[in-house]
């Protein structure tokens, strides 16, 4: 948790979150936005947690990306503690029942405190937004983001080709 | 939040909790259980919750009962600061999704940090239950308890009676 | 849909969802955040929503908060055409399965386009999480967003004080 | 995308899709029908899917089959387009929470625009449905259906026999 | 149940559905598509439920519309006896859990025999379908629907200009 | 709780239950089968419970039906006491999450202890089952349901030809 | 489907349900009740389904138990057909939703027309619960039943014996 | 089911569920609280839970931990019967709907007798509440429950220093 230039930082509450997280990792990577991880529990160390949301304004962080399963709090008191943006991510853990727990924990925020939240799972998604947060002032990152959807596009075409080829 | 000699500490993220909660109050005082209640927030008042969590023990509380509804903090934010039993009561708020959030919010917490949980709205379950964790060291509350069962089997019994003398 | 300074775009699928999205417009006047609204329908006007998503950029918004409700895919249609940020709002409309229709398909969006979810009906947050992503590089919108969080805290104050000070 | 003479249309949204759908295809087949094959995404090739669409009917489409996951907006965005029936066929995609949201996000679909919505994964009845939407003006494919018909049932009688015999 | 030229049978479980069931009524009037209105109950009436899907086609019907709730197994079972389309309305009755199971047991039908299910109480979405079908090799009908879906448009232009001139 | 002439033996966890069971009462009467009505809670009166199933063989009565909401224990516990068949009634009370909880915890006995389970608040179903129970063996009654069956029938065939006449 | 002697009737939508089936077999043999199985699908053999439900009675039927798994509707069909109890096993098919389609489509069912639902693939209880049927005027099976519930008990307590002795 | 000093009784309704039901083993020796293990079932040996929440107080327990699958009665039944705290588990046994049955037969219980349920399969977190419980007059297990929750803390710091040096 160092340097001043880091715009997002990425936390979950169990080092066993990561393999989803990975993919915010990679996606924000691609885009060229900087980036810090961390674990930081809301349940088993919520001094720590604070400490985290309190100071990450000061620290120039302008997003942070918070991944939690089961009754997933750490998003949201995240959010209650400092005035940046927040994305949710709802992790499947094996505690869950189904996800239905980690989505509905994210997303039902009381009226004054949001939290951004993103698909069960989608740490992706979860990196992709903060890239277009950062993006609305940063213009390099803005254009990352429109090749990346160009990219997406073009896969796609393929695939199509593909498939319009197949015989069936 | 006084007095020494408080057993049980009622709070609840929101006043509009409060027709809920007053069920815990109403059989907390029929059980002779002496109790404190407050409005204490996780999500507006993070840094509130943190104190009243952290000096519950100090104190002198021995439980505490948190109402909240929707994406529901309260109970497992201050379960995971005191080392105290901390029973939960989901709240079907008006922002709830028919009460499914408040419930997996506050259920479904982690391994290490346990919510006592009860029915969606059983704020006077929340009660009788505190009154049950006092009455495991307290000879005239667990008294209490035993007159109260009587009590919920004898109206069962009179109203048994009418019912076999309506005629269908 | 007018001038260049506008900085948030309030859409929503029918003129039905206003009530509902007319938190949105109180708290971002709270915030200082301009903004304009309207009603695109992507059911209806198809490519009255593709030319609202491909212009926004250009016409300079920074944020696109779009309302629907049922299978609601006006959120998520709009975020995979522009690369601006898109905040979804969950409207529990009539022909709603008590809300789940509307959360689902919005948050459930496939890696690559996110939207950022808030809760059913919050359409509040939606405006405080747009003012939020303004906030990241607007020295002013920040700080009010730290005296509208004051604001929070000291109202739930308040009615601690008074729940405190009531006679159970 | 090409010959006159098609009459079914498949598209899904992601070549991952394809083994589900495959079903459609090998029924259209034995049933009589001609069809073609693509790739539209409805998130990442919204102008794709909008020419498609828009081309559908002219091209000499009678019926377009649209399979998605998630929040799945292809077969309702394709519906809001052409005028043209559309099926939809919710995929029980590895992103979906159970399915859950693949069927609301199609079936859900507001006033003024129906998609046909078939069971979850069930792409093989998009695919009778299909013809049987083609039989209403088309004796040969009618004739076709009733056959089929007759070898469900038939196939039943068979194994009913089996059983019967079984000893148990 | 009479004349030749009727092209869609609108059927329900029970007169009670008849409010919900009327708008498919409507929207086939609108859009010049001759229709028939009774009650068949899959449950109360299997032989006249038999009889009626066993004569739909050859009475000249094209589509049948079967709208019923709960355990809803009146357009399924229509559908296990005629090669006709059948599209099927899960109506939220008042026995109904929230129309899950409306929705579920019309929509889940087993491979072989595909009901085209519609969003829950969306007699009108019904309406409009079994007139695409129609619209399949009726270009009045077809030319119907364009309007109509202009129509759609227009409103919705018509309100998004209303509130472009609200002040907020 | 009295004649040895009694079949059916009717007993709730409450008498906020009755209106709801009520249509138990009025069937089995119109079915010509005898019946008792009474109270028994699982939670508030589990002795009584326990000697109502342990008597009701020896006591004549053939089938039990049981009423219950919210956690519902009674028709299970019973089951498990009494080798009597009993059917089980969920009942959406006030303090019950949709009637989900009342149904899942009557349906989902373990294997050993059935619980005949009908639909939410469906005492009338119940009512009907116990007659067919007793139909089995008692000529009487089973002509009186096919009466009764006949009776559904011929009331749909009057409002089938009544909507026939409307003018749509 | 033969001889007169014959007291339950077990039939299911499809071989494949026959593995869940088969506990329904077993428990009967081993209560001492007679059965026949065979293949009846409600959607692939409508007439067939009708012709079994119509001439069950007069077989000399006394109980039916019915497996069906998806928008499952051979239960409801049947039992809207014959005046006999009709058991309903909602079988988790690979067609379901989690079972959810199974459980709602076959206890859901409409005022006149009971099914008599167990738990989802519970076809042990549906065995168990005809033989209580039958048990009602069978002294017999009555006293098998009583033998079989006290095999159970004498097994719980041989565990909880072996438990009681494990070291912890 | 012995010894005076036993603190805390586990019960579960099956062997099967010994291996969820460890975890609140292990946890209660790992926080010095003395505890006996059996298997009492409210389906199959009702007599037996009768018998062992009756004695439960008079034999010095202080706290029950119950455990059980699909339509679990025994922790509600338990409760019925002694005025001690019973802590229920709800366990994602085989015959269980995703768990949902589980957690709703065990959490919704009506008002008078409660039960604090955990979250699914959660019996750690039980016995980590059963010593809060006891702790609440036990300074030795409170200052064990405290030095529980300090490890809890720094397994998360470890992780998350690990975390923090990985490269990324």
């Amino acid at each position: 948790m160092s340097s001043q230039s880091v715009q997002v930082g990425i936390i979950m509450g169990s080092k066993s979150d990561l393999p989803v997280m990975q993919d915010a990792v990679d996606v924000l990577k691609e885009l060229g936005v900087s980036f810090e991880v961390t674990i930081v529990s809301a349940h088993r160390t919520p001094h720590r947690m604070f400490e985290y949301a309190e100071k990450a304004a000061e620290r120039g962080l302008k997003v942070i990306i918070a991944g939690a399963g089961g009754a997933a709090h750490l998003p949201g008191m995240v959010a209650s503690i400092t005035h940046l943006p927040v994305i949710g991510v709802p992790v499947k853990s094996s505690n869950s029942i189904d996800g239905w727990d980690s989505v509905l924990s994210i997303l039902q925020m009381p009226n004054g405190i949001p939290v951004a939240t993103v698909a069960l799972n989608a740490a992706k998604n979860a990196g992709i937004l903060a890239a277009q947060i950062i993006g609305t002032n940063d213009a390099q990152v803005a254009s990352n983001l429109l090749t990346f959807k160009k990219g997406l596009k073009e896969k796609v075409e393929e695939t199509a080709t593909e498939v319009e080829n197949m015989k069936f």
